[in-house]
């Protein structure tokens, strides 16, 4: 497996664009339109929000998924069409403007929305749009398209990776957006992943639900979870290796190229947290199961506490034991060992479960990295997880105090 | 009912006093050390921390709790004895302390600690403090003792009510702390109850059961749970009543005036919320059943993205059925009405889970108030729930950033 540069056209066979339409009121520079597409009919799978209050774009790409293939993608940002009037109208609309655009089907189509909630969707400026959009569909657009897809973001998230499966080279391209409302239970935000491999829909459904629960659904800024969010694949075969149909070999090489494609883009998610200083990485092992090994590490990245003092560059690793505490999930805190580390050394700060004299103003260095690894021990057992999240920092109250202005 | 002035020296024998012994760093008027005292042996019961990982001094009150009955409470501010090198020595000495200042035992005392983790209780300070602070008991001692367990806290919290039981007029008092890590599952801060109030041992545990889990446990002000908390209900019984042996009347008004004296300790400590700028109330009525109104009403009051749009007086509604939506609790989307109220008026955002056109400047006044209500009627049931909560400002960010130097 190789990463290599490029999105969601990296891959063979596809094509990306992204315009601005007008549903973000900012410059014609701002992006907010943007359609992925597949020369060949592709397999298709995806993950959704478990919010029970979910946006209208999702149902209508539930219902166009059934048969487990698509074309295409269809996104806007700037509005979530989510709790608004005429979601469902409009999310089809969508589809069906890009499949006229685009001499397909409207239920080729993937169809997904971000941005504001409640708010009804100008669909009126999509559907001007779409000719464009059409128009501009490049094997190069992919960064045009990323770009599209951002609300909050900072940066634009794309990755690429390629490996050998039964001596064809396949890629796998992807682009995501989330930096607010980022929490595990579906990857809360929104990644679209291409790839030219040949592989059955089932087959690239278990590989997707293997996947996301390890990447995407380690990831937390804020504890919030959005009712927009979703992770899709398309397959579209035309690497020309021999399909994929269990779960062999080759399956397992596909499905280990995807998870570096989704921890690579949920890492960067993380990062760019809404004003994040700091990438956090809790690792916890020596767990007696992964299940708990996870849930302890993702309530010491959620908690508000540990958040805060790691903007602050304070090894306050109470907040960490306590965050442990209330998991809910089964340990001892008599056997516990606590470290920060980073590019400029690591720490020890607590050993079986009390504190350790240490010298602050290493602590501070190693504080003070952009990337802060907070590792546990249990001292348990075998089995570990890692999660991500990020600092809370003024930046995240500012940028969440008045959104919708 | 009648609410009076005073705190937990407002029932008829009971003494406090709160001095500073050197446990904070700061200047003398700094106070760091609380005592109330009983003239009388008292019924006594306790909820508290849920959290695995659990102070020393909540294991000690555990134990001098086990017969129901104690004379008194010494508790520090400063330093939680939490992960701490020698915590059961230091919260077992404070008790001998104390017991050797008042001429009691130490198995008399209720013992609790609060302020930063991890570091070693500066038991030296408090057993040199302990006669001085005995030498202060006095029935006027109450806001000597309130201001002593204060951490982060801007305001001293007392209370104190009145009510008729068989015909003795019977008074309830209560100190308690707590702004930041308020969370549900037990009250997450400190609060000290009083009462001359005759009551049985079991059945005061019974009420302070029935009050807890709709009072302090339906606050969140950051979603973290700390390892310190606990409610301690002291019951001379020098009001002189005919005791209180079971569920009848006199214990339904005594429960009432229990329930009124938390939930006014509850409503401080939301509101006293580390950097808070707003009281946020959720009601949430018309609900099948009170369990699902209540996680509900919880799930919006903790959301950072609603904490940071009532910062910024956003009546960004959506996000408030986004958070409903993630809370796990069953409800129909679109049935729900979401108002927004304060002492400038109401506003309807949201009917039938659809947005409404309303007028911002209008929302704007209204979330200008100190004290906003998040009104939700999910049009279901007879069932109903109030939570509080605070607003997410920069000063949280600021307060916890650095809470060790």
């Amino acid at each position: 497996m190789q990463q290599v540069t490029g999105g969601v056209t990296a891959p063979a066979g596809f094509q990306a664009a992204g315009i601005h339409c007008g549903v973000k009121a900012g410059a014609q520079t701002e992006k907010d339109l943007a359609m992925i597409l597949s020369a060949q009919e592709c397999s298709a799978a995806a993950t959704y929000t478990m919010n029970r209050v979910k946006a209208a774009p999702i149902y209508v790409t539930m219902e166009h998924l059934e048969n487990g293939s698509a074309w295409g993608v269809i996104v806007n940002s700037g509005n979530a069409n989510a709790c608004a009037p005429m979601g469902q109208e409009n999310a089809k609309a969508m589809c069906e403007y890009a499949a006229e655009a685009t001499g397909r089907d409207a239920s080729d189509f993937v169809v997904a929305s971000t941005g504001v909630i409640g708010q009804t969707l100008n669909i009126a400026a999509i559907k001007k749009g779409m000719p464009a959009l059409a128009q501009a569909l490049s094997p190069d657009g992919a960064d045009a398209a990323a770009s599209a897809i951002m609300t909050t973001d900072t940066v634009k998230k794309e990755c690429a990776v390629t490996c050998d499966i039964g001596g064809k080279t396949v890629t796998i391209g992807a682009m995501a957006k989330g930096s607010g409302m980022i929490h595990p239970n579906m990857g809360t935000m929104l990644c679209f992943v291409t790839t030219d491999c040949a592989i059955m829909p089932d087959v690239l459904t278990e590989a997707l639900h293997e996947v996301v629960p390890r990447t995407f659904n380690r990831v937390t800024v804020d504890g919030d979870t959005s009712t927009n969010d979703m992770c899709v694949v398309l397959a579209n075969g035309m690497a020309g290796n021999e399909q994929i149909e269990w779960k062999d070999d080759k399956y397992s090489a596909f499905t280990a190229a995807l998870c570096a494609v989704c921890e690579a883009l949920a890492r960067a998610i993380a990062a760019d947290g809404e004003g994040a200083s700091h990438l956090l990485t809790c690792c916890v092992h020596h767990a007696r199961s992964e299940e708990s090994a996870e849930r302890l590490a993702m309530s010491v990245i959620g908690s508000p506490l540990v958040k805060s003092a790691m903007f602050g560059a304070d090894a306050n690793w109470g907040r960490v034991l306590c965050a442990m505490g209330y998991s809910k999930a089964p340990f001892r805190p008599e056997f516990v060992d606590v470290k920060f580390c980073s590019a400029a050394g690591e720490i020890p700060v607590c050993t079986m479960g009390t504190g350790l004299e240490f010298d602050e103003d290493a602590a501070k260095r190693i504080l003070s990295e952009r990337e802060i690894i907070i590792d546990i021990n249990l001292n348990e057992g075998g089995q570990a997880a890692v999660c991500w999240g990020c600092d809370l920092t003024y930046d995240y109250v500012k940028i969440n105090g008045d959104y919708r202005t």
